[in-house]
């Protein structure tokens, strides 16, 4: 359990109304992220899957990109995201690739769940090995794979992350 | 368990190979990815992270923003994705919002790891629930998050994804 962490009121507001006016803007769903790193704003998101036609451009993973993009970094260390809701998987592994400090979050997957969202769903699928998933998955040519991962050992130039 | 799913060595390789010559590109890690469609190369990608500075730029999330560009639409059902690696829970939660049909995957998380990626630890961390996981996090302004949920019940405009 982690307490006494805080938590800015006003960035919170500020991603939940970020939330709230991207539902009339027709671009993505009621989602919100802002990135603070020493009591400023780095960067906002919102969900932008629909009216960009990327499933991947949620509020948090969208927040990230710009942030790192301002930032010129591909590591947001000594920084926290503010969400309307809860991160989906997606979200919550590009905030721990991104090293984020810190996560606050308002709404719930649950929340989420009963709005018509799949964040409670996929949270649960991906706990499970992947030959129990719902997604059909084939594991083949392992040995193949492993090529890449030579490559990458003995490359002397490889920036790690 | 999903049986008699095929898979193609063809498309593999194109994603092996993508991600072998990615090493040395200099912009990424060893991951490589490719979207089919019907028989047909839609889109791949390759690790951009650390080339880009996008936390977010892994190969299979960077082959599912192009083929969705390229497609005009942010569904992919009717797709399958070859990754070189079996996808992060980012990458492997990206492929289901998109809908995929098949995941084919050749080298496993646990080959990721001892190249020094954290794909199996941050498995373990999303199956947490989130007061147990490493990354600090707190829930607050819950009732105020209901908010922007109930402006996307409302809003007829809404596209549902």
């Amino acid at each position: 359990m982690h307490a006494n962490l805080g938590g800015e009121p006003k960035f919170m507001r500020m991603a939940i109304e970020l939330a709230t006016s991207n539902v009339v803007s027709g671009v993505g769903g009621p989602f919100g992220a802002v990135i603070v790193k020493n009591g400023d704003v780095v960067a906002t998101g919102v969900n932008l899957v629909t009216g960009t036609n990327d499933p991947t451009a949620h509020a948090e993973v969208t927040a990230i990109r710009r942030a790192c993009t301002a930032l010129e970094t591909y590591e947001l260390t000594g920084c926290s995201i503010y969400s309307s809701c809860e991160p989906c998987p997606m979200c919550l592994t590009a905030i721990l690739w991104a090293r984020l400090d810190t996560l606050y979050f308002a709404s719930t997957a649950e929340d989420a769940a009963e709005a018509g969202f799949d964040d409670s769903h996929f949270y649960e699928q991906v706990a499970l090995p992947f030959s129990e998933r719902e997604l059909p998955t084939v594991n083949f040519m392992r040995a193949d794979g492993l090529a890449s991962f030579n490559a990458w050992r003995t490359f002397a130039g490889r920036v790690e992350y």
